[in-house]
């Protein structure tokens, strides 16, 4: 029956929001098979990189004092600074908050005892599922760099691992350090030379090759920095023309480019220390038009390149945008980017991506994000009903599903239920 | 009376957009005197260039084969991908439900039949009244590129044309592709040459005081591209310097510019295939320094040149920021830019333009236009009035049809009525 | 107690907002004792530079024949326009609304004379302090630049200021307009040169220490061009290095950089012909990084770098974002940039600054930025209810105090009582 009641609407839009199984298309978890490798619980939580930067800006220290504390003392030090001695406004923090509450622990409690015992009890595999089933996620996308030795090691061993957790072939090492990768690779058996000629692409492509038969990645990724620029007349650029795109090609996977990162713009704090820049989204289109073969899922860091992305993704049906990424997965931002994605691009978008590292982040990133993409699509529907068009539960479960999952499933290949 | 009840105030200030006639001071409309020009009815409105991008993000189709498509068999398959297999959330499928409604159509049917039953069968010149009655648009400014052999014929002809439109002289061709413009002008007995010199900028002159004189345009207008310097060394700089500024200034004629645009980003997909890139407001800045009588009607597509957009104008009197073009024209955007545009100039800016192609556009995107901007001034005025200043109805009147036709009225020389 | 209730929560939101005294940490003010560089009244507050460039846009006027005007009547013809003839919409014309309302004059008269005679009557020293409890303003920061001779006359008299006003010590001429600095320098007895050697560094130093002596600013300030860059290969990048950064770390006083504005877009406008650009944060990224014992205080004009500064506040704790400045002054954007800071940085940001020039801006300027910033704040404090954490009202207001004053004070030498 079409809703044409407003306050029926929202409710059918929120439930559909609130129950609808999710694709993480890009995260930084890793399932138990991979062991130390797999973070979970609250000293992991509490020094996430994202609370690391913010607690330096509400305590005097040293960087290298932190550093050289073990990582409860970190934890320690971080619940008090952000979460005793000031309110958890901040979107990371009250990422925190979500998660206690969500176990039923207490949110303002003077330390971290009663969090660190429950954590502590659980086990592992049971946890694992209680918190997907939680956040209602089906199935994440790791991110895996097939040259850290001790990912590898997992793979080369073809341990199996747990179905809910999918590979993504990262290129991070090879795209944007290749002076360093190349003593690696050539370690692995790949007859690759800094100078890049046709035997050294051609040892790429069996790298990728190779790794692409091990992990059956559903996509290939790179991040890439503000001044990433296409074409270029760089490594990174021959290496992309001649080995990964048609790699892409051959092997019918998409690349996922993450635009507009600075590494190391504060080296000082290390993985905390990374900034943004505006990029250059004409790069992405020239890449779209000259391989409309291959299909790119983009994301980019600053907020000042959203707006054109969606223009971009308006040119190019091989451009799929995806997620409000790291500085930009905040309400009023995601709010923002989620409203102009749904007014120039319908639903042919993913809504959002965890980027998750610890397995708890599951809970509180698709909770938060669920809550203010809800917002925006009942806004949607109900100017739409309002303009003369009632749409029915099914429509909006259809809809949703395509921006949680079903826009991802079709340009990869899953395989099994999920 | 002062309304100094907040409920009074939105029912007033509702009314007032709601009622107030707009001069739509930029549109791609013709008038039933333009023939096959003058575009209405459902197909074209389905297969208006929007909404043919975002179909080809929902389906699995080469641009080659739709291009080879009837109009009918495009505007079906439109239909079918975007209203049928999806909800119409974006906001130029909205668009379309709010003219089907408008009408008393069905906006969930599924074929055109009924629609196409509808248009085919109404006396054209009574549709084209209805339609700027249900608008609330007394009078439209057309886009007229004399170098058309088509609309060159209808001016030439002396026909006698509607006089709710109105002309607009539009100089692309000449400034934005000059090496092509050449034979064309040629042929028409202007002697210019390529290279430019005296001799081929008088005779530019006279080619646009011929055109002045047959169309009687309202203003000159040209759309620019994301890199548009000023100044700068090009033909362009020159011809506006020596040909088009000259004359906007001898014949009082504004000049409108429309910078941002990225042409044939993608050349598959034609006349959607533009795209947008962020531009230089200094180069309008130094165009109005360096112009101060000649008037300067300015929009941007960058969604990042916003704000510096307002601020130019609190330095340019001979700066009229306007409407929020293509990409911008959705709500979320219309809403953030003119709430900034109020809060940097008051009313002293023109709030909307259309840029409908098809006649019945006028409806929808009006009629959306209307919803945000009356929020916006809702929201102004009730902290105006908390701030300690009710205002009265008739002085909602008086600002709101500043920002829908006084802006531009003062500026261009309208004869007669409206 | 905790606020576990929505409407208990909001209430105690906006009274710490509305009761929490602020440090004013940039205004242009100035204390009684410097005479008529202290402005206050209605003619000043309607010839403020904000109100002078509005005004060109709604009245066909030479600028020429403007400045020919008294004060008096160029006030008179502002009111006329903006305030009777138009409706004050705008931000800056909505603050003379609120702060006539805010002493019982008459907000829609026809003329001046009841606000001219009311403040014409009012004993000068208790009408300051009614403006700063009105307000509730403890203390401001005024902008002192020791090459004006008016000012430096005050200072060189050992006269006593005002406690609440404080001293910052502006160097723009120095910084941006070295050439035309170095004589008046020389007139006042250092020994500096154009070309930049260790004696003319040592003279620069010789005149900074001097007045930090004289005036005990609480930190050092230059606005700075958008196209700043940081390193450069210019003069101004000398001095920063040789003589002001070396001075902040032995003075251990903090800078202050305004960043983005063009100095004379629009000459004729004079004092309102400044205009904006977009900047680049890296330049603050990298002179945190090279100075992590000397405290930035910062802030853009462009809208476009907002996101950014939050991003390099969460690189640098030695950054500390302020205020929405000048053409970002507005509700619209004060509501998005001070959302955006809380979600990425929490409570380690200086929510707003006047940049008062006039004495009774402190009133509309506070009252206005205190409404946007409680919305922001309840927004955020009920999300974190929602998330599962209540706080207490004197948890609320140990965070507003760190928005509105302690930030600030933790940074600077505050003597005394505020
Ligand atoms: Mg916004
Ligand atoms: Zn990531
Ligand atoms: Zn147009
Ligand atoms: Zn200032």
């Amino acid at each position: 029956p079409l809703l044409t009641d407003e306050v029926e609407l929202r409710r059918h839009v929120e439930k559909a929001v609130e129950e609808t199984q999710v694709i993480d298309m890009h995260t930084h978890l890793f399932s138990i098979e991979f062991g130390k490798m797999a973070l979970f619980g609250i000293d992991d939580l509490l020094t996430y990189h994202y609370l690391i930067a913010e607690m330096f800006r509400s305590v005097e220290l040293k960087p290298e004092r932190f550093w050289r504390m073990s990582k409860r003392e970190q934890a320690d030090l971080i619940w008090r600074t952000l979460f005793v001695e000031n309110s958890p406004l901040s979107e990371a923090a009250r990422g925190i908050v979500t998660i206690l509450k969500a176990f039923g622990l207490s949110t303002n409690a003077a330390t971290l005892d009663e969090a660190r015992e429950f954590f502590a009890t659980q086990d592992v595999a049971k946890h694992f599922d209680r918190v997907f089933e939680m956040a209602r996620v089906k199935a994440v996308v790791m991110t895996n760099d097939p040259l850290d030795a001790r990912e590898a090691h997992v793979w080369e061993n073809g341990v199996r691992i747990d179905a809910r957790f999918h590979a993504a072939l990262r290129l991070d090492r090879v795209l944007n350090d290749w002076t360093n990768a190349v003593p690696k690779l050539a370690e692995r058996g790949y007859a690759v030379e800094t100078a890049i000629d046709a035997k050294t692409v051609a040892e790429v492509r069996r790298f990728l090759d190779d790794w692409i038969t091990r992990m059956r990645p559903l996509y290939m990724a790179v991040s890439l920095p503000d001044d990433f620029r296409f074409p270029s007349d760089d490594v990174r650029d021959r290496l992309l023309r001649e080995a990964v795109l048609p790699t892409a090609r051959a092997a019918g996977l998409p690349l996922s480019l993450m635009i507009g990162v600075r590494r190391g713009v504060n080296p000082a704090l290390r993985i905390a220390g990374d900034g943004v820049g505006r990029a250059d989204v004409k790069a992405v289109e020239r890449m779209c038009a000259e391989n409309p073969d291959v299909r790119f899922f983009v994301t980019f860091l600053s907020r000042e390149n959203q707006h054109e992305l969606c223009v971009a993704a308006r040119k190019f049906s091989n451009l799929m945008p995806f997620g409000c990424w790291w500085f930009l997965n905040n309400p009023s931002i995601v709010a923002e980017i989620t409203r102009e994605r749904i007014e120039l691009l319908g639903t042919s978008f993913i809504a959002q991506h965890s980027d998750a590292r610890i397995l708890e982040q599951l809970i509180y990133k698709w909770k938060h994000s669920r809550r203010v993409i809800a917002d925006a699509l009942v806004e949607a529907y109900t100017r739409l009903l309002a303009s003369g068009r009632a749409v029915t539960a099914r429509e909006i479960e259809r809809d949703v599903a395509r921006l949680f999952s079903e826009n991802f499933r079709r340009w990869v290949a899953i395989e099994g239920a999920p």
